[in-house]
């Protein structure tokens, strides 16, 4: 069979002290020098190694889905498990919006991949306390998340205990006819960098409601031969990474360019927390916007027609930068939660 | 697209306190009347309501797997969530077991439709405090009991928080060709029931080492044209009686096939607890044996060849009962364990 993913997700951190949640979530740096091997970045490296001895074929490990079945047109799937007090707080957010949530993070990777979801199995440990209605609810939000993407729930296993609810969906999704998967490791230097959308500053509501950029996704891969590309759960900066470094590749990011990409909730947090609106914009996670890598002669009508923001370049070499329109370069440290550490 | 299951399965608890947790695991009542509506039953139930308007295909809701993309050669798929406190203790498991039971679960889903496993996904909220080691030994579990029955494990996502572990596996299967995919509502009256090994007792170890009987069931599909399969997760009682119920009869177990199919594990525990072997055996869960009910005139030859062992059989009516030689006949009150009350 075929290797595949294990996620490089690490989905924002909420913790159930507010402000200091809100620092931790969107400022948490992830380098930490000298400590043992640890960190779920570690871990993956870990389980990449034991996994490495499978045939390779279609989806590498690591992308955002895994090969399910083998063949150019095999089936592909993608698993998340959210958590609460991690990924969303049971105290603040509705159940509905949990379970929509927890759908479309899952179809936020099939749009990472070009790829149509088929249908999606739920697995929930609900805590004790739940009532009947929070459960209904909860299903209530996955489903509905589901149908509007046409990927209806089809099967599930539910449970409970006393420790705090992880819902963990998985969704299967198949290529487009004459079409395959896109995955990370396409970009070549010269090959232009786009956003689906404005980013940054999701935490203040955005992050619950994202929209699966399914849609778009099919529509790039059908007209406009992407060479990579990544749904944002952990910042552009961390997710644009992803692809640079599966691909061997540097890119820059003009400074202008972002500069037009900053989501006003961005701002809106920035007068809030001192921190720029360009910083939220690179970092903030859970946007579930794509970045698209393109070649140099995309279509830029097509672009503008399906509403794709530039952002930049990929270039020979390794790393992210910042590029200022004098030609100016600075580098970029990833920052982003990391889990298991 | 097709309605599909959402698991019946409760798995057994194991509380953290060892004796109170045998007499919970091996004799809880779920039988509450009086209460609120309330429990994994009455949930499944809502569930199922809510889902009924989806246009019905293959496999119904509520059977061991669900229909994962359309036609009778569809794959199906299941998931299964085991957590730590309740369907195992990491205190005393060792890691790698763990992990080899939350993938060997699912593929006992498998058999028990007579499909063969393709591969697989899993989600893993891990406790912060495991270490690095226990981490890759779960995974190497999960790994090696796919690999085992030709089910890679091709994907997943990993996260760590303060709570208790939690393993989320998926497993897409596909039927085999010429062959529909056993379903649980197919027993009409005069069919045999049989086992595929003697049952009772896992607790003392062999709910860690589930053995899905995934060669069994499809030999059973390809030469015994089974009526109705399902895997022994709740026990006999339960487990069959859910055979009996998504087909609209009864069923009678015959004492004198029940006593040859005790389990050696289920004395022990009897000469322990005090609780008759037979109880063990009708009750206890986590056996993934499974119960096939074939039609009457099925060939007895190959049923021992594939070591089937009689238990009873099926009849017009509703409930489940036992039959002694004699003719005399008890009802059977279905015992198990059951999650969200």
């Amino acid at each position: 069979m075929t290797p595949g993913k294990h996620r490089r997700r690490s989905l924002r951190r909420f913790p159930h002290s507010d402000l200091a949640g809100l620092s931790h979530i969107l400022c948490s740096n992830m380098s930490t020098p000298g400590q043992p091997e640890r960190g779920e970045r570690a871990l993956i490296r870990r389980l990449a190694e034991t996994l490495a001895n499978l045939a390779s074929a279609g989806v590498p490990f690591g992308d955002d889905m895994a090969q399910m079945s083998p063949g150019d047109n095999g089936l592909l799937g993608t698993t998340d498990m959210l958590m609460d007090g991690v990924d969303f707080d049971s105290r603040k957010h509705a159940w509905f919006d949990i379970g929509r949530k927890s759908m479309a993070v899952n179809l936020s990777d099939c749009a990472a991949m070009a790829v149509r979801p088929l249908s999606a199995l739920g697995a929930v440990a609900l805590n004790n306390r739940l009532s009947m209605d929070d459960a209904l609810e909860l299903h209530r939000g996955i489903r509905a998340c589901g149908d509007e993407f046409d990927c209806p729930l089809v099967g599930g296993d539910t449970n409970s205990w006393d420790a705090p609810t992880a819902i963990a969906i998985t969704v299967i999704a198949c290529p487009e006819p004459g079409l395959r998967p896109v995955r990370r490791d396409g970009a070549k230097p010269g090959d232009l960098i786009y956003l689906t959308g404005p980013v940054g500053g999701s935490i203040l509501g955005r992050h619950l409601r994202p929209v699966p950029r399914i849609k778009t996704a099919l529509a790039v891969s059908r007209e406009l031969s992407p060479r990579a590309m990544i749904d944002i759960s952990d910042g552009v900066a961390v997710d644009l990474g992803h692809i640079i470094e599966a691909s061997s590749c540097a890119a820059e990011i003009d400074e202008a360019s972002l500069a037009l990409a900053i989501h006003a909730d961005a701002q809106t947090l920035a007068d809030q927390d001192g921190t720029p609106a360009r910083d939220h914009a690179l970092h903030d996670g859970e946007d579930f916007e794509l970045v698209i890598v393109l070649p140099p002669d995309a279509d830029q009508a097509v672009c503008q027609r399906l509403g794709l923001l530039p952002l930049g370049r990929i270039l020979s070499g390794s790393g992210l930068m910042r590029v200022t329109h004098e030609g100016r370069r600075t580098p970029i440290e990833p920052r982003g939660w990391e889990h298991f550490r």
